[in-house]
């Protein structure tokens, strides 16, 4: 007997993993936020610690600049703890680890949590709407 | 024409919003942490900043608990910003204004803003994740 909603949840796990990776590699390790076009829908929004919240992609991909610049980061490495499968989204709970090195500072690793709700957007696994903050 | 899921739409909104009632009324003016029990799910997650993740409903009171009495907080008054439907849960974006009175400071208003994940358990809508960050 078949099993394609397994095989349709790998498909979508997959595609997740490439988004996630899209987001350490292209926009923290080469600076490349236009690849912010493959990670967050349209209309997404983010919640970040300390700041309000940020409605759409173009904000976000402002946001995203200046954070890397303002503390030097160099890597954002996404971890799955927890993938929900609800109607034509998913809900998923992770962890990150970002790299930072801000001027006049030794290197250092913050360890932050976030959720994240993905929708499908022109084929693409995308972030609708994240939130996150950090363990200490 | 009958608009059954616009209805039921309604009744699910008008549940969320007695949910969120009780956190303010119940939790933090009363101190009434029985009242977590018709706010989270069994298995719920909480991933509050400055802390690890804290899976199920006795560790989230133990965790309200503690927070409550650390910063005499008394009250926690929730704002829905965007409600999404999503198979048989709901995705909403919020704010919040936390109202605390450590020891020896004046009574202080904290904005946060959270997303929460919400499934139906035995009748009640309740929080199943539940994430959040202060604006400052």
């Amino acid at each position: 007997m078949a099993t394609p909603h397994v095989s349709a949840n790998a498909d979508v796990r997959a595609a997740m993993a490439a988004t996630n990776r899209l987001f350490n590699d292209e926009v923290f390790g080469k600076g490349n936020f236009s690849a912010l076009d493959d990670i967050y829908t349209q209309d997404a929004r983010i919640l970040p610690p300390g700041a309000p919240m940020i409605s759409g992609r173009e904000g976000i991909k402002k946001f995203w600049m200046e954070l890397v610049a303002a503390v030097h980061a160099t890597g954002a490495t996404l971890g799955s703890d927890d993938v929900m499968y609800t109607g034509d989204g998913v809900v998923e709970i992770g962890h990150a680890t970002l790299t930072v090195e801000p001027p006049g500072q030794s290197r250092a690793e913050l360890a932050a949590k976030y959720v994240v709700y993905w929708r499908e957007e022109q084929g693409r696994w995308k972030w609708h709407v994240d939130i996150w903050n950090f363990n200490a």
